[in-house]
């Protein structure tokens, strides 16, 4: 069983707009043990689409096609699988009466130019769209699906999860998928490796796939048809390195430490100078963070680590701004002002500027503060502004997830 | 003059990753006059790619390629572009050599494996990478261009702005392009198109291109072969709505701001709620922010904005932390706080949760302070938390902005 996805759209090939429509459809097909093997982009011209369309029946199973489907006249997608299909637009009534329930349900009349949205191929199924007025279309032929969504990204995914998924699994016998993921995060792609080779020699069977990041590693297994053994094989890959493992699920780094947070009735501050308030940020991201999360500072400049964390003006003088001590005072310093159960500080020089002969740019001090217990680290990030911010808040917020498990 | 790019990977397909590298070519080939008709992402496979390179080289006349370079034994592209050209893989000793000073440069002795990169099909201009191991390939055929480079994002882009994107304009006889971009923010698109509708009216033959996102609309103009007339057109869409514009040029917000802060020697400081360290991060995303950006507070409790901001407990009590008297003594409070010229603050309800009978999910206070003028402004976003942060996080911004530009 082969998948193709066929992206129309002129801003996709302009150069405006990225395909991230592409990506999540074959991550959903792939969920349910369908692979894509073809993504075609092309414009909304009738040659591309006949052509496309032509291609990918001779080659895929399910064909999987968004955009073009408005109802304005440069939307001309309908009339070429018309042609395409053999078959003609006839006007759907209870395609009708749905659109004017969206509009009516927007309180708005509905204009005229929308009953061409009703209008659909005689052979085809409308696929109704509770977000938008184009409704889906599918054709069951010669055994093969196809699909036509619209291109805006909630309405195309609301199709494909309540309704498409389901009509791809009821037609075809598709191999069960059974999938572990281990989100890592500090530790290299290469030390992983290393750490796994007994567990990977043994099951020699079993694939694995490393996802590097900037700021860790996801390992993800995926079997078809698996049997027990691979869930032996799953425990003992995670046994290997459940330390650097912050997550089994898709989950973030902040949500799994909110998540701890709150389970633990904990609550944070911190004291951002390298990463200039993207560990607060990411904290933020997570509803209903404001629970445990009681404030935060950018102390950028030396006077506002003194004059309102407390670090001693001796401690900067003597070990520089970016230092272990410099650090540490600044965690216990934000834990104190703002009496909170936990802290994390960073200071360091981001780039691509501030570096001297001892201190080069990437240089990176992190502590955290669980009550009593603090842990300060050094780290040597790269030459990137925004992708040391991004490896410098990550391994802050993993130095508290780990000095709370005691890990 | 078409071009077509094929986007070998099995990650793009499995829906790990998302195709960047094809919309950044699509764009850097559409500013020098050459457009994109196709983007096909295959698998790595052999079947695949030469069916891939054999319809785009029916259709297309520049055919850039990426992905599979690398010298591993799954990386086949090389041997499959041999068996499609007719030709073989020979040792290229200028290649040799210049891998060879790449592992030098990083004081490292080059592993064998790497003899591979220095093999190219016999009749290609091998491209050298500073950047990788891999090297990049041209090939000239019936006057066609076709590019193989590698997959890895910054190598790709190194090699089109360092050389392809100039033996494309050598070749052919390209279009000259004539392009403005006017970025917008605080205006929907719809408000835009109303003020714009007398220029466009006067001059229905010039194009114009808006690109809405949350936090703003990006108008593009551009034209092949254009005259005088058409600056004439940029200059009036520009004056009808100039005061929405922050920049003609890809700068981001936080970088324009940053900029003129620096040009006028002010300092700035933040007091965030709503938009949790998102504008701090944003400010500090800046190479230099250091120099203007004295420090930042996330005051997620009302307790740390009575005793950290001085926010008076009645203003709290009588209007509530989210207000437009909150967001004043919050804006009021920071600049006093680390003495700064400038100040952002923002206060709101980011939701999911929290909000109550008057005050809704993405209602949201910004203020702004400079020198002793102050602004505040009652904002109501939508549900989504973080599109919520963002937009709050470029109204305070841009609120700034204008504040100190008088408009």
């Amino acid at each position: 069983m082969k998948a193709e996805i066929i992206s129309i759209g002129n801003e996709l090939l302009s150069g405006l707009t990225i395909n991230t429509n592409a990506t999540w459809i074959a991550q959903r097909f792939k969920s349910i043990g369908l692979e894509v093997h073809w993504i075609t982009t092309i414009s909304d011209t009738a040659n591309e689409i006949e052509y496309a369309l032509k291609t990918a029946s001779n080659r895929a199973d399910v064909i999987a096609c968004t955009g073009g489907l408005g109802p304005t006249p440069d939307d001309i997608t309908k009339s070429i699988i018309c042609k395409f299909f053999n078959t003609k637009l006839i006007l759907h009534n209870e395609t009708l009466e749905y659109v004017k329930k969206i509009f009516e349900g927007r309180h708005l009349k509905m204009p005229d130019i929308n009953i061409n949205q009703a209008m659909v191929p005689e052979i085809a199924t409308p696929l109704q769209n509770p977000l938008g007025t184009a409704p889906g279309l599918q054709f069951e032929i010669n055994n093969k699906l196809f699909f036509f969504m619209p291109g805006v990204p909630h309405e195309m995914k609301n199709l494909i999860d309540s309704y498409i998924l389901k009509k791809i699994n009821d037609k075809y016998d598709l191999p069960e998928i059974k999938s572990f993921i281990f989100r890592t995060t500090g530790i290299a792609e290469s030390r992983l490796l290393e750490k796994l080779e007994p567990v990977l020699k043994k099951y020699p069977e079993y694939p694995i796939a490393f996802l590097p990041k900037f700021t860790g590693v996801d390992i993800r297994l995926i079997q078809k048809s698996a049997d027990d053994s691979f869930s032996h094989y799953a425990m003992e890959i995670k046994n290997s390195v459940n330390k650097y493992i912050y997550t089994e699920t898709d989950d973030e780094l902040p949500a799994v430490l909110g998540k701890m947070l709150t389970e633990k009735g904990l609550t944070l501050s911190t004291a951002e100078s390298f990463s200039g308030g993207l560990i607060s940020d990411s904290i933020t991201n997570i509803p209903g963070s404001s629970d445990y999360f009681i404030a935060g500072v950018i102390t950028y400049s030396n006077e506002s680590k003194i004059k309102n964390l407390g670090v001693d003006e001796s401690t900067i003088n003597n070990f520089g701004a970016v230092s272990e001590e410099t650090a540490r005072e600044m965690v216990i310093g934000v834990k104190k002002l703002f009496k909170t159960d936990c802290a994390i500080s960073s200071t360091g020089i981001a780039g691509p500027s501030g570096a001297t002969d001892n201190k080069p740019v990437g240089l990176c001090y992190l502590a955290a503060i669980y009550k009593d217990k603090i842990v300060v680290r050094k780290f040597n990030f790269g030459k990137d502004r925004r992708i040391n911010k991004e490896r410098g808040a990550t391994a802050g917020l993993e130095l508290l997830r780990r000095l709370i498990l005691g890990l």
